[in-house]
């Protein structure tokens, strides 16, 4: 008997090469099928790995009984039908980011998966980033305080998408990890954006998500900045960080820095308010590749029934940021509560 | 007879001594009157600028008919009683920015001054430097080709002020140089932010302005950061900048960067999407003292009868932004229409 | 009858495996042998490669008849003896740097390779790069005008080598790269270093090369650096450069800088010394992976009869300045002329 | 009776109206009179500081009875003389750097103040820094272990000195923080440099200075810098330090980084060397201006008796490597020994 997890990775084309890889590499694993409509993938798929098998045919990966596993790297609009027919195969699932295309398509898998007892996960790689492992790690320690922001840069010159906008393709990153890290959902949405190509959706985008207090995330994400920025800034009452993912290796800088009001409305106004300037830390990083570890994390989920860290209702989180984002612009930055 | 300009500052707090320095050094300008109404400020100045006449009453100031423009270096809500004032007496005036504390107000300024034939300028000092003029040039010139965006962020830690939001204290740097430099104005203003402290008002905020077609613009302004950044990326169809305040020489960088689409329905994606990464170039820049130059400048406008770059109708624009922001802050992003 | 270029590959260590890879990517290669004493590292190579012939013995390789030429992938000492049984065996050879051990066994393989008429080529890698193409480029155009001087800093933490100290492991790439940029070879050299745990050779060391006008050429190495440099000043009379290969793609930034003296003897000091501050240019450059340049090149070489860029005399080169570096670290700074 | 220190400052070019701006705004100093050969700056001075007096003649300064110490920043060459007379006429001394032109004038000035009871005082402005004296303090609690190595890079375009070269101009504050922080002297110094402007001493020199075990001192000078850097790297057993002195706040980084070998010899070379990689700390810095700091440390001298951090001795110490560096320099690189 097979005691490996035999996964089946379906869409060869950016993504899912680095999938096949990552799960080769585990002990636990074995890569059964590979399926992409395009034969030439698959051809190069077979040279590299010459005992999986290959197969243009979806039904063939969930029909087949001894496949315990199906990884989706193909475009957003397919994660929905394809995900579903995995799941009630009895197939366990992970999905490359946003989970769907729409909230209804999202609950309609939380609820598939529940049903099934399958693990549904969603591939929000950074949060298996050591950048954002120690994020949480501090901000769950209470070591900022209060929190006040959570702003993210995400720009560059490229990659359009033909089939999804900026807001759907890059937030999606910034919104898992600001989800995952304030551990709070937003309750309203306003954002902004431009389509400067005619038959494009939007290429850069603003997002504010509010919550029920003074708390705020922002999102900026582009394709059309000549530069490359990846900076988050987070701050609460007692710290503040800078998480640079352009960083070679000092990604993460925390700050003892914060202000200091005294609140004696009688004072002067040059006595209230005072900067508490300390000291930087930049905190090593595990820097194991985040893929893997959340491969791992996948199998683990499988084998032990944990759940994952980024399992399907997070994942569903994002898409109802995103979706309200996205209506959002739609509507000039009109708010939409969640 | 007395040939020189004589001008008379008022307001001695931060910004008000440069200017004094400043007019000091021209040739073509006397600085008679210095004016606050505190004392040890006015002592600070006449130990310094022993020939100056310090006074704690602007009545005196705009009274004296020897004197010909008042420069106000005050809290914003005195900017419009004051410069009223000021250009009924027949002064002409220069106003730290932004102009005045509301859009009513802005207009009449502008009106009277019309209407007494008196220059009125506002100190929009960023206009000014090297790093802006530069970038004026090439825009001017055509050479970003049509504009796409203008995205600034002027973040750091403090200075809280006391009299106004983050909104009207920072991002009228940032509004008055993308009016400049794109010498269009918006249609339309989104805007979102938070306040953090009970009696303070918005200490972080994000700005949208629309304009009437695809163009883009938006400010990010912030007291609660932890490290300063100066930033805006400017781009369009045929270059893009990045213009970093915080560097000490290589502000701004050209980059010969784009892409092309070929629009082609019938042809596959892959082959629509075309990157343009060419070379970068960092223009030298006049490294002259902005406010030197500006003083100058509005030296000339009362000499020669020319318009100011900074005048009231650009600083009334940007105050009709600034309004705008507000309102919709207080909306939770709704658009504002200009 | 086979019409491709046989090539083995000598020695699997770290680098061995980018040869394989980098010769396999070619068309007119073929990767026929690949030969190491660790049999785990062929086995490895056998699983990548299942069509490459794997073997321990080096008399197969040089005594196979069908082989063009060997790729010799092997620690320092053994570059010599493999270099030439292969040379005269008739194959065409390229060897890791740096060429030998010493000057005496690089003057005999120069020989050597000249009386079988085979193809000496040394890997220095960064000659193919498009950042040294470019440098190469400006400076034989003229650009730079008289050249003053070259400084090069290569300093990380590790990687310690067993066998040889940090000048010949590290300071090997930045003497090739000048000698390649200066097309003309220093006439003296003055070095210094240390040496921190007690068996093993130089970490740290500081090389002049002197040429017989004021040229001056400068390299630090270290294995001890808290942070990894790669920053090189290139400066003449009419335009200086400074190359970081940290740089992710600003890897090579021109300088219209400049001193211009006024020979005026009489003349007041202060009138002499004019510094010129120009614009700053980035040069978009070639992307493609140095060594699949040098790569091909090699088999160029080999078809063409075109002699190598970094042939065996370039190479010889190298290991005269290196071998008189360590000689004058050993007498402190003492002058070893060339 | 007056209790203030009577300051003279003597010479007024680039550096001299700072001493006097500094002096000036201590309590218990009065800078009473102000020595130059040039009347138009002696005029520049008295319009800022009308009180002060102002003199052509030094012999007038240090005959005045009534003044109890003397500022020299006046040319290199003339440091010895006129600090001779200072001295011998009972004044205390506070020169800038380098202390002398010569060894031997350095030797006499330490033994004239000696002699005397006066305080002989050299201006090393950096090692009043707060990030100099933060290094100090690390290092002297032990925090980087065993020393290995001091590496300075002080470079930039200009500004050409008519009087030394740049070992005695900028190479003067490396030696002086060397010195200081590795609280040793070294034992011998071999130098290179060149000259690239016919009547112009040395613009551009490499020193590496040996202590009497493996420690390496080594500074890299030069005025034909395109970029300025100001950068030193100092390494431990326990700790290595980035001290980048352009950056605005974070300008000393310790890095808890390390390399560990296992001395035994029989066990394979790669179980042998191991990198330690641990977290890096940013030290807030004291702001103060250094002058201000070292102004007031001078008064204290005089006033308590307490020997000064930049005594006549260090800044003997520093002439006696400099003028070794420049031996060497002339020597191609030999070793001078001190």
């Amino acid at each position: 008997m097979n005691d490996k997890v035999r996964v089946a990775v379906v869409g060869c084309g950016y993504w899912g090469p680095n999938m096949v890889r990552n799960f080769s590499e585990l002990d636990r694993v074995e890569v059964a099928v590979v399926c992409d409509l395009r034969q030439n993938r698959l051809e190069a798929i077979q040279r590299r790995y010459p005992s999986v098998f290959t197969t243009i045919e979806f039904a063939r990966v969930v029909e087949d009984p001894t496949i315990d596993a199906v990884v989706l790297t193909t475009p957003v609009a397919t994660h929905y039908p394809l995900a579903k027919q995995a799941i009630t195969c009895g197939k366990h699932v992970f999905v490359e980011k946003p989970l769907t295309a729409s909230l209804t398509e999202a609950e309609d898998l939380v609820k598939l998966a529940r049903l099934h007892g399958r693990v549904l996960m969603v591939d929000h790689t950074f949060l298996y980033t050591g950048a954002v492992q120690k994020l949480k790690e501090l901000i769950a320690r209470g070591e900022l305080g209060d929190l006040y922001y959570f702003d993210s840069v995400r720009v560059n010159l490229g990659i359009f998408q033909p089939d999804v906008s900026v807001v759907w393709d890059l937030a999606a990153h910034d919104i898992s990890i600001m989800t995952y890290l304030l551990d709070r959902n937003p309750v309203a949405v306003s954002a902004t954006g431009a389509t400067h190509f005619k038959w494009q959706t939007e290429d850069i985008a603003y997002i504010t998500t509010m919550f029920d207090d003074s708390l705020l995330g922002h999102v900026h994400v582009s394709w059309l900045s000549p530069v490359k920025i990846r900076q988050m800034l987070i701050a609460g009452s007692k710290r503040m960080i800078v998480y640079n993912d352009n960083e070679p290796s000092e990604k993460v800088k925390v700050y003892d820095r914060g202000v200091n009001f005294t609140d004696t409305s009688d004072a002067l106004y040059d006595l209230l308010v005072n900067y508490r300037i300390g000291d930087v830390h930049i905190p090593r990083l595990d820097t194991r590749e985040a893929l893997h570890v959340e491969c791992e994390h996948f199998i683990d989920c499988i084998l032990t029934g944990q759940r994952p860290l980024s399992d399907g209702e997070s994942g569903l989180g994002v898409v109802r940021v995103l979706e309200a984002a996205q209506h959002s612009i739609h509507n000039q930055g009109k708010v939409v509560y969640l």
